[in-house]
């Protein structure tokens, strides 16, 4: 049996999911099309007003002085650490240990920029003030993750930032800003992007997390260093001579989307309430800070797979189509709140919830005679 | 005046152009989209049957073991020159002087792979057997593009890459195709794609020249190659979530046109010849080899533009948008013949090349008075 494709597969059949914005097929570009004039011409290598006009209007959003459009935040961030690493001359940065660029990108820093990275903070929380002041090591630039992504979506105090930008400015070490879900902070900080940016140096922003376009990041900052970027995003083969399919779908989606995130934290606030609710079920953050948040279950995860899969089937309600384990009979699943959690009617939430409750009641019936016999 | 820009709007603004597919604008995608059933599940980083059908369908088009789907071809073929050097533990390759990776991607396989290239041949003639059998330096890899690009789109017979292909194999290089026209020189050497791909170890090919997709690029070679080839592929940021709005593209204008390639070359021949008969007017290659060539003028840049947007003007037929200064009183512009060409009527294509020839010897009747003056 493969449990995760199973659980997958089930999830897929549901008819509502709690997460997300649906499904990731191709009428979502199709419907950005139906939008868009046909005669509009192509961008043509980072040039036109297709890519130049979403640069800009995205650059004013960010408080930015510019930007450039790129295929990948993977791409972006390398680039901006680049950048920040030539100008010191210092091919040192400071992350967490759960950065993206530490564990999803396959060691391109190291291995395409020769950048090595010191790892602050300890791994289940957010970089705080003393981390970044007790460095020992000098750094050319720190990238701070908001939120943090792989502990649930966790945020610093922003007086933290403050403190972190101001300690950074005197110390002459620059800052990054990874905003994969930027946008999706900033009912909570209740602070506009330019005011969260105004801190940091550089800046990437995704398009499809909680905006959900195709693909496709932002990379911001002063005019030298978005020119310097765009040399950069040509040697990694990202000047494409067309990135429109991204851009058109990033542009229209961020106008549908970008004004409900204070809706998707509440709600993410709501569902994360209902989890908490169910026995041996907890989530991280406890109160979500964000649209997202992990949700933690003292159980294998073979065992939650199996329970999910026959509430889905009951119920035609998805939680998840995939979960993580986190060690013996504890794991783990992410969600980030979209537009479909509000399709889904109130009764039949709480279903899903009575049933969990009592399906994990059962389990630990079942499971604790045998720890005894 | 800015002259570039006004050779490219009065060209856009003609009703017909002699080079392409057509205009670089949305409907193209729009076109492909009205094709696609919307409820298709996107690719999701790399997996997914989208991106792997496609994958498998040029793998058998090419005779490979494997390919992989990149953005970019700058990416696909730093990538492939960094496995064979990483391979061989030698970062050193050898291609012509006018390669791609060595004009225009602003160094990204020195700045990012730290590969040493090694400059093959004189700029103006493609590589010979005696270039690369006199070659004093070891290498890892050498590639060769087909046709060559820059000087018009020359090839070396075909018992040439033989000869190449059999030597490197000996000497335990790897032989790389730069394919990017690959489909567009299959007329002329009568072979299959596969008979030429066997003599290369890897290849990369493109869907936005001959093919007309938005952008994007297959890389092919044996299954550990392309194995390890997805690892850098998320390394250098090309490993997006979506990648299907090139992927769908580049299959449906391939059904479209990969069997019109014998057309265009002969289009191409005939064109050429139309040029070769106006006075100051030549084509590199005379007789081209596939549906590309270059035109060379005996005129100076500035007037030479001027004569053509009077003839868009007066004819409505367009020949090119840009025009590059080669010296003194000698400049060229590049032509790839596509879909449009077939759209023009025979006794308007005449009367274009009666009114060029004219404007030259016109051209040249009050210039040279002047310059015995």
């Amino acid at each position: 049996m493969n449990g995760k494709n199973e659980l997958l597969e089930a999830y897929k059949q549901t008819t509502y999911q709690v997460a997300g914005h649906g499904k990731r097929d191709i009428q979502v570009l199709k419907e950005v099309l139906n939008e868009v004039d046909g005669q509009q011409e192509s961008d043509l290598y980072g040039t036109g007003k297709i890519i130049e006009d979403f640069q800009d209007k995205i650059a004013a959003y960010l408080g930015k002085e510019a930007t450039v459009f790129f295929p990948s935040g993977t791409m972006a961030q390398q680039i901006a650490l680049r950048i920040w690493c030539d100008k010191k001359g210092l091919q040192k940065v400071a992350y967490h240990p759960l950065c993206h660029l530490e564990i999803h990108e396959e060691d391109g820093l190291k291995e395409l920029h020769h950048i090595e990275p010191v790892l602050l903070a300890d791994k289940n929380t957010v970089i705080q003030y003393e981390d970044v002041r007790n460095m020992k090591e000098e750094i050319a630039c720190l990238l701070l993750e908001l939120p943090q992504r792989e502990i649930g979506g966790q945020l610093p105090e922003y007086e933290t930032l403050e403190s972190i930008s101001e300690y950074c400015r005197e110390k002459g070490i620059k800052l990054h800003l990874d905003g994969a879900r930027l946008f999706e902070i900033l009912p909570y900080y209740k602070k506009s992007a330019a005011e969260v940016c105004s801190l940091f140096d550089s800046v990437y922003v995704s398009f499809y997390k909680g905006i959900g376009g195709l693909a496709g990041a932002i990379l911001a900052g002063d005019e030298d260093f978005v020119k310097e970027s765009k040399l950069w995003k040509r040697r990694h083969g990202g000047d494409l001579i067309s990135l429109y399919p991204y851009i058109i779908s990033a542009d229209y989606y961020f106008d549908q989307r970008v004004h409900k995130m204070q809706k998707y934290h509440e709600k993410a606030v709501e569902l994360a309430g209902l989890f908490n609710q169910c026995d041996a079920v907890s989530t991280k953050p406890l109160e979500p800070v964000s649209n997202m948040f992990h949700v933690h279950v003292d159980v294998a995860k073979e065992k939650l797979e199996s329970i999910l899969i026959g509430m889905y089937q009951a119920l035609g309600i998805g939680l998840t189509g995939n979960i993580k384990e986190i060690k013996d009979n504890v794991c783990c699943f992410e969600i980030s709140i979209g537009d479909q959690y509000e399709t889904i009617q109130k009764e039949d939430v709480r279903n899903v919830f009575q049933m969990l409750d009592e399906k994990m009641m059962e389990l630990k019936n079942t499971v604790e005679p045998n720890t005894h016999s």
